[in-house]
């Protein structure tokens, strides 16, 4: 196995686990652009239903690991840590390990697999069995516990519409990232928001309670220091954040707030037809049922404006058989 | 004088330079998203009309030198280069310079100049003049030969629209980077050619001739690639350069590529009308004359599809006392 770059440190703790170190686990990792779930889990008989509670031996939680956002070197120093964080509280070792799942945003394309199956590879033994997948196959799965069948819907910092056939096709939608126009995600949501604040300022936009709202919630004195904040680190988690301010903004009657956060009911709505509709997961009359799982943070019941029950009502509209389910998983603890 | 980081080297050309070198110059800055042009010309008296030619010693091109798109330590070195370069050319060093002045885009607070004085102050001796402000004042300058009066329109890779009243009064539109809504811009009507796309590739949007047009220009056989593509590299004029692509479907009869011009025209034109409707350049009436300077790629005439005639017609309904200027200037050579 190679030591690699200036983290080769964070394996030293395998030289201090004995003999419990051997017992097999596989590791789990959500791979998110806000943050990075690796659970580290005994091997255990497949079976339906699965135990409740899963025998989780370790959780280990990390930042951003989407290329996209942070760059490759950021991405894969934080998927290594994260998994060795898991192995170190679980009291395991790389020897112990039999198989990795790793579902993380940013894998779009086949060359995208491949360079995180070649990070792993360097990482841990050949006899390891990888996995690697994009997020939204994790959270679908979260939501069917293990069955790929059915659509998947995420909507934090970023979104993107993912859905499966029982015979195995898949389709998706959005989840190209803030400059390809993924205007339902938290990114999108929030930059709206501010775009909204600096046209106000600049007199080509209405007034909006939005300037004093999200300025107070930055320390910023005035809408001119909003230019400086918002380049002064690209990380989208950091946008994307101001997502429950932009709520507060409409919940308190801001008509501009409330329009963002209706063409960002629209966008996720557009993006969970179109797979639905490539994949006929509605049948040929458009009626049959269908599950929706839904995952993330911009999705989640807020206090009046509910984005998620506002995207599940628009698509019904379109296709009746929308069975949405909000996983009981991991990332909602 | 202080030497300064690994770009200390940059002036050990001063050494070579004899008695030539202490002609007294002055240093003219256009510092953009895509270029950065110095100029280095000799103190001569001011007088109106300026000279034509004027009597420039020696012209040097760089980079990109807005801070927010490269980052700060990449826009100090280009602008420590590109003078260098000037210099060089000119055959003066540094103790030659009485004045500096510098325009250029990402000064958009009192705390950007600072920055950008505090950086020039490290590299003149204390009696040099400096002068930095937004690069929308050279470019009006540009128009006007040097007087501060009107509104001047740039849109290359970004956009801001920036006007003058003769009492001294000042407003700017737009101006805010590609996550602030610029849509206008160079950018920002690439950008979104990019997403449709997107859009069409997963069924959000209509069928589109910027597909198959844009990926040839790339060398990219499928959309899935965009993604890697866009955010393999945060430059922002990279992404800008496709502009030409997207007249070309448009004048070739593309619906969404002309819809995307068509926006960007209205944004345009929006900017500016908002800081002459603040500034009152339109007179009480609304009827005044009043210069409209335009600068950058984006303005300039095209074959069919010319954005800078469609965004003067759509002021001129609001305004129609507006005269604008394409100005014969340093940077269309």
């Amino acid at each position: 196995m190679k030591k690699r770059y200036r983290n080769g440190e964070i394996w030293d703790f395998e030289h201090e686990i004995g003999e419990l170190g051997n017992r097999e686990v596989i590791l789990g990792l959500d791979g998110g652009t806000t943050s990075t779930v690796c659970i580290c889990m005994p091997i255990f008989p497949f079976s339906d239903p699965f135990p409740d509670p899963l025998p989780v031996l370790a959780r280990a939680v990390a930042g951003c690991s989407n290329h996209n956002s942070v760059g490759e070197t950021a991405a894969r120093e934080t998927l290594e840590q994260v998994m060795a964080d898991a192995l170190l509280k679980s009291g395991s070792n790389r020897s112990a390990v039999r198989a990795v799942c790793l579902s993380v945003s940013g894998v779009n394309h086949s060359t995208d697999e491949l360079r995180v199956l070649n990070w792993l590879r360097e990482i841990f033994p050949t006899h390891v069995k990888l996995y690697v997948q994009n997020d939204a196959v994790a959270a679908l799965s979260s939501g069917t516990m293990g069955k790929l069948h059915g659509c998947v819907l995420i909507a934090g910092t970023g979104t993107i519409a993912f859905g499966f056939t029982e015979d195995g096709r898949q389709a998706r939608a959005a989840g190209a990232g803030p400059v390809l126009g993924d205007w339902g995600s938290g990114y999108g949501i929030a930059a709206q928001a501010l775009t909204a604040i600096v046209r106000a300022y600049d007199g080509r936009g209405p007034v909006t309670i939005l300037s004093s709202n999200i300025l107070q919630t930055l320390g910023l004195s005035s809408p001119d220091e909003l230019i400086g904040w918002t380049y002064a680190d690209p990380s989208w988690a950091r946008i994307a954040a101001l997502v429950p301010v932009v709520v507060s903004c409409a919940e308190a009657g801001d008509r501009v707030a409330h329009e963002i956060l209706q063409d960002s009911v629209e966008e996720l709505a557009l993006s969970v037809k179109a797979v639905v509709q490539r994949l006929g997961l509605c049948g040929e009359d458009g009626k049959a049922s269908f599950p929706l799982v839904m995952v993330g943070g911009v999705l989640e019941a807020n206090k009046r404006w509910d984005i998620g029950k506002e995207v599940v009502n628009h698509i019904s509209k379109s296709y009746p058989g929308v069975l949405p389910i909000h996983p009981k998983s991991e990332q909602h603890c």
